[in-house]
């Protein structure tokens, strides 16, 4: 049975309606692309990346600014993720210890201690609308040991986190300010389904313990440490494993990911929302998505190609300019290449995801559930039937 | 006396109103600029690069793709070099004779042999409004003898350029066609200011009997081999030297300049058109043009700085961001760095060009010639008193 379902996340920016996915804006700004793109294909919220932000322009910087949203002129919501991963991949020098993670900054060696108290202060001076708790996500592959060493200051990361976040909530009701992030908790355990659900559970736990206390709890939970090398089978038994152990009610995030196919197989798990690099990192390589397959634009297969990228598709690069030139532009490495190229695969994915939404909502009309079922499972199979007619679509 | 003046320059693609500025887009685009943002910005007229088109993606490929307004989308006029002079500053190999200039690729080491009649073809098979007769631009400093063996040789393919163009027209009429492109001859003559006029005056005599002859004679003329590393003073003195000898009917071009004060010199000198990849360079570089002096936005003073970069600016990154957004993005090495700052430095020129024909309509409806002069002379004062601010605009 499919679990995927249509939901609706409330922050203080606003809705974001799910499954969503949230293009990745690194450093204030998604890569070749402006927020007046980003609205005009109906993006509902982007990530920002903390450790990049705090390193440079830094986080006070941007506090002084009047906040992240206002720097780089976003207005609906933006979610940002803790720092912790950036700091296992890019960081120099990093020690691990229960307070939190001393580390050097990869642009000029500045050395910071991130604590889950202090990811959570730069994601308040950034005006984040979901905000992140901090956590330790282990390479791949690890051992149980190391992995429920992980996990396990990853949960009291988590306390720590929802004592410092709910301070904060009540500090900011105090000044009459409509701003209230939303905290997310997030899954790890590596490649070890007990783990995951393990972790699952005791996050759970800590969260009902804090809001009978009065506090606000977590509004969501990712999985975390997906994508880190591991096989596509145990992503997705990961996943699979973690999902069904957070409530219905809650939002579902599966961090760092995916492909196109990701994120249809696990929105069929009950993931609700993703992030990526990959539509603009692989559009500056070249990299379109179709609905008919993926194209290498440098190919010389499209030097005299009039057709655009891909002839179901509305978006602004497709309605006015066709292969050969988007070749041409990508062979001459020009920047209108990564533009327009961004611009498409961005477009793709949230064509992608609002064409399942629609799809989720005849489901939900639906009381029957072999009828329920057979919306996304046709969907579904449209989809991989699509898909993986590149031949055709390439000649 | 000023000699600035306000003219309208005919072409197939509709008219363009002088003196006016033509942002360089080089391989079939504007670097980090989409058309339509140039169209927002009122450009009416942008030039292309035939040396570049030639080599990438081809002039044949541009052609079986309906030419370079339909390749690269834009429907206004395009004015297209000759691609002599990238020759001399980009190929490799280059060997000189009557016949034309051989040369090896800088790309893929590929031999061609430009001759005017080849490029005056590239030309038309690009679809260009204003084609450029090719010419030998001889480098600075250079012996009188040098300067006028190029000039000779630059008259003698001017002539040939006539023949050839002539005959296409013909051609093309004969098709009921309505595309009538123009033809501009250029001035060399280095910086000995008795060959500038020569030139001008043997070019001319190449006109009239071309047009006698019932031929289409020139359409205009520029003047080549300018900002070639001469001082200011030179580079003034020999625009000063060539253009009175270009009759008044004829648009006046100035092939490759400039800053912002050269355009406000040399449209003083009379004449009407320039081009130049300053806008575009610079603002990849950092260097943002404003009425009150020019911005090096890397700079600390911008850190924190909320202001937009120009107060007086109406371009949308202007509305829409500050300095300090501006600087991190540059910092940290963002495509969106080059294209709103070169959407910014385009604007500016736009803006300026744009201000000085309403100057110079004021200037035009005055019978009195020393009220004429007044008008350019007092925005001319007023021009340089703003630009020399930038310590202001700084602090």
């Amino acid at each position: 049975m499919t679990l995927a379902r249509r939901k609706t996340v409330m922050t203080s920016r606003g809705p974001i309606e799910t499954p969503v996915f949230m293009p990745v804006g690194t450093a204030a700004t998604v890569k070749a692309v402006t927020v007046d793109e980003l609205e005009a294909m109906q993006t509902q919220i982007i990530l920002g990346n903390t450790y990049h932000l705090m390193l440079r322009p830094g986080h006070e910087t941007i506090r002084k600014l009047g906040g992240l949203h206002q720097f780089m002129g976003w207005n609906k919501p933006i979610l940002t993720d803790s720092g912790g991963f950036q700091v296992f991949s890019l960081a120099k020098l990093r020690k691990m210890s229960e307070e939190g993670v001393d580390f050097q900054s990869h642009i000029d060696g500045t050395r910071y201690l991130l604590t889950p108290e202090f990811a959570n202060e730069i994601q308040w001076a950034l005006g984040s609308d979901i905000i992140m708790v901090l956590d330790e996500c282990p390479p791949y592959p690890v051992t149980e040991t190391e992995a429920r060493r992980a996990m396990e200051l990853t949960i009291r990361w988590a306390q720590r986190t929802l004592i410092i976040h709910q301070k904060r909530l009540e500090e900011e009701a105090l000044k009459n300010s409509s701003y209230k992030p939303l905290l997310f908790g997030i899954i790890q355990g590596s490649h070890f389904t007990h783990l995951r659900k393990e972790c699952a559970e005791r996050l759970l736990e800590l969260h009902e313990k804090h809001v009978q206390k009065g506090g606000c709890g977590f509004s969501g939970f990712a999985i975390g440490g997906l994508a880190v090398g591991e096989p596509k089978e145990v992503l997705y038994e990961m996943a699979a494993a973690a999902a069904p152990f957070i409530p219905e009610k809650f939002p579902r995030y599966a961090m760092g990911l995916g492909q196109p196919e990701d994120l249809v197989e696990l929105i069929g798990y009950g993931i609700d929302m993703f992030d990526c690099v990959i539509p603009t990192r692989n559009a500056r390589n070249g990299e379109l998505f179709t609905s008919l397959g993926d194209i290498q634009i440098k190919q010389a297969q499209y030097k005299e190609d009039s057709r655009p990228i891909d002839e179901n598709c509305s978006c602004p690069v497709c309605k006015k300019y066709c292969r050969a030139y988007l070749r041409h532009l990508y062979l001459a490495k020009e920047i209108l290449s990564s533009r327009f190229n961004s611009i498409h695969n961005l477009h793709y994915y949230a064509t992608l995801t609002r064409n399942i939404r629609d799809v989720l909502e005849k489901k939900e009309g639906k009381e029957d559930s072999d009828q329920k079922e057979n919306y996304y499972d046709e969907f579904r199979k449209s989809f991989y039937r699509n898909r993986t007619r590149s031949s055709d679509n390439n000649h």
